[in-house]
């Protein structure tokens, strides 16, 4: 009794077409051989499986095997086939698939984590548009071409009606923000409906506005799949100016719907949360920056990475800076996302961020504005502050001298 | 300088009326007291945050404050107010960021798993269906009444075209098998279009029919949140029994989607890659039965549910029971859910699963049918041996004694 012919999916240093692959690389930790551990997960994402089959011929093999390019200490680089991945229907949940799918469950290995993935430029174009506005499309819709831009989170994030949601954004509109938002758990709820929220947010940005400020806040959409690109719709004829996607939650394949929806002219915020369940063990998982390139192939607008281990651990510091090349680098032929850094943050820590960050960030701050002595406008006004000593280069507690909101803030919570 | 009042979310021992809350039960790993643990959970999962709030009111705190019921060992249980969950929009999107959202990412904890969810049941009623068809409703189909369902996944899960593909599904059924299913990476490729692959496996079926069998196949509809439903539509039109969704890179609201459109006539069988990113750690991310919960609630009709541990860790065991009691008990209001067992099976291994399963379960293997030394009919008809031997209480030896494809699987691959 013969096993069926076993193939290698060994194939090191091999030079292959950068348009004829996707490299996706993984930190494997196994008791295995690396080598063996390579094959079994570049067998069980493409052509093989844990035994040799009678269906599977040489030509499939030659075409479709996800090929072991490099292994250098714990990393592995595996080449998928381009005509592995699906035409027409599939989109990132079928990507996924691919390149962070079954493996996490094979027997071969402890542990694995998709820290990178590089796709053909050409696969890129035909199948994404990325964002609509970016980074750029959305200063300019505010008005603010060079600082940072400097948003707050509603809070509570439940339970404020839409009056007095309406009202934190006008007082933080005033205390000088560009950016609001809906945080993750508010959509629909009795207490704060979604059209209501929406309209009373729009005629808070259109007062803000008539004082002389610039501002957008994201209403979030997040829901199923055969309602979020027609709601995406609706809050736009409802006043919105801007939209949240909770991307993990949604699902890549709900934020791509949208943004390529063509009657949206809003800009797409984007929330990850539950991102730290998959992203937060150093062994396991998918890194933040492959979120983060995956959101801007979808075409997300701004989104969330975090605060860039400012108070937290040197890891965060590089995954972080990652992310930020994703969302802002040149590899891929798209608009880029504005970094949002957003949890935990308040004004103390700002020239630390944007010292990590440069001025090509959205600093956003719920606790931080809203927890603030003097209230969301005086804490508004504290976090535009803060941003503003950073920009100029100017130390917090020299700025704060003549600005009142600053030195109540720095105060409360202290600096860096 | 006053920070604001600052809110106990602790409740502990609280009786409250279980059609008012959400339970959900969460591992805590942390290096402070577990009260305060708990306490920031709730904070942020609800009406909290790092800092005190000016917005936060005491009516507003004491109508959506989660709080936090129990503590016992490690174990706590934190109450979300029904309210705090979403209307009209937000579905399984917005409760995952209530039960399942930031709490990852929280300094507090070194780790946290969501390892229970209990919901109203006139919560469940008013947001969900369950499933159209369920284990009774397949059973139905494929005239089956007793037995547990044997399956099979087209493999190599890439590169077969739509001929080779429907081949294969032909050999199954007429080895005896009375489910199949496309792989996760397989949707819409050149060499397989879903169209092309829908019609070739319906011919197949028909003909499996013809000689005297009941089948049905999975075609995996896993895409985008503009294209899934339509196209769960189309391959019902083209002749699809039965559509699979891929759940975690979807998103359950593309499930829901989908389970809910009335035109779908036919069962999804619901797979779960990515999930071990989240479910493998027994300290931090979603503990599978919560997912399977949730499937069921979306109305999946079949689920994933791994091989219960035969062959691997005791903790798999506990894990996989807790799931196939979330597809099978009798808490949720909803038809019950086919549990799938799958991955690595193979004919030696089947009693001992059916042992942990009882007869109410799919068993399917891949590589356990078509790397049969015979082929996809003699792996189909060894599995199928296998399952009859298990449900008639006969050892396998036994049985294979006049069952030559059982004799030669077990003879490649041994059995426990």
């Amino acid at each position: 009794m013969e096993s069926y012919k076993s193939y290698s999916y060994l194939d090191l240093g091999a030079e292959l077409d950068p348009e004829g692959y996707v490299f996706a690389t993984y930190r494997v930790t196994t008791d295995l051989p690396m080598e063996k551990a390579a094959e079994a997960v570049a067998a069980e994402q493409s052509t093989g499986t844990w035994t040799g089959l009678s269906t599977l011929k040489d030509d499939v093999f030659e075409k479709y095997a996800g090929r072991v390019t490099s292994i250098e200490g714990d990393r592995i680089v595996i080449a998928f086939p381009v005509d592995d991945f699906s035409g027409r229907y599939g989109g990132v949940p079928q990507i996924l698939s691919v390149i962070a799918g079954n493996l996490f469950g094979l027997a071969a290995v402890k542990g694995i984590r998709l820290e990178d993935a590089v796709f053909p430029q050409k696969f890129l174009k035909e199948h994404f548009k990325g964002p609509k506005f970016g980074s750029e499309g959305m200063r300019k819709m505010l008005q603010r071409p060079e600082k940072p831009l400097v948003g707050t989170i509603v809070k509570p994030k439940i339970g404020l009606s839409p009056e007095d949601t309406a009202k934190y954004v006008y007082e933080a509109g005033v205390g000088g923000l560009t950016n609001g938002k809906d945080d993750e758990t508010l959509v629909d709820q009795t207490f704060c409906p979604i059209e209501a929220r929406t309209k009373a947010v729009a005629e808070a940005l259109d007062r803000v506005d008539e004082e002389g400020g610039h501002m957008m806040h994201a209403i979030n959409i997040s829901s199923n799949a055969d309602d979020i690109v027609g709601l995406a719709e609706d809050v736009q004829s409802w006043g919105a100016r801007e939209i949240m996607v909770d991307v993990l939650t949604s699902g890549f394949g709900a934020l791509q719907a949208v943004a390529e929806d063509p009657k949206i002219k809003v800009p797409i915020h984007v929330h990850r949360t539950m991102h730290a369940a998959i992203t937060k063990d150093p062994l396991n998982g998918v890194a933040m920056n492959v979120f983060a390139e995956l959101v801007r192939m979808c075409g997300g607008d701004a989104l969330h990475i975090g605060t860039l281990g400012v108070g937290k651990m040197e890891g965060d510091i590089a995954g972080g800076r990652k992310s930020l090349e994703a969302c802002r680098g040149d590899e891929l032929p798209f608009r880029k996302v504005m970094p949002v850094c957003s949890g935990g943050m308040f004004p103390g820590i700002v020239p630390d961020v944007i010292a990590a960050t440069g001025n090509e960030v959205q600093i956003q701050a719920g606790g931080g504005v809203a927890g603030h002595p003097g209230g969301v406008r005086a804490g508004a006004a504290a976090m535009c502050q803060a941003v503003d000593a950073a920009f100029s280069g100017v130390p917090l507690a020299e700025y704060a001298a003549d600005h009142a909101e600053l030195r109540e803030a720095l105060a409360k919570w202290g600096s860096r």
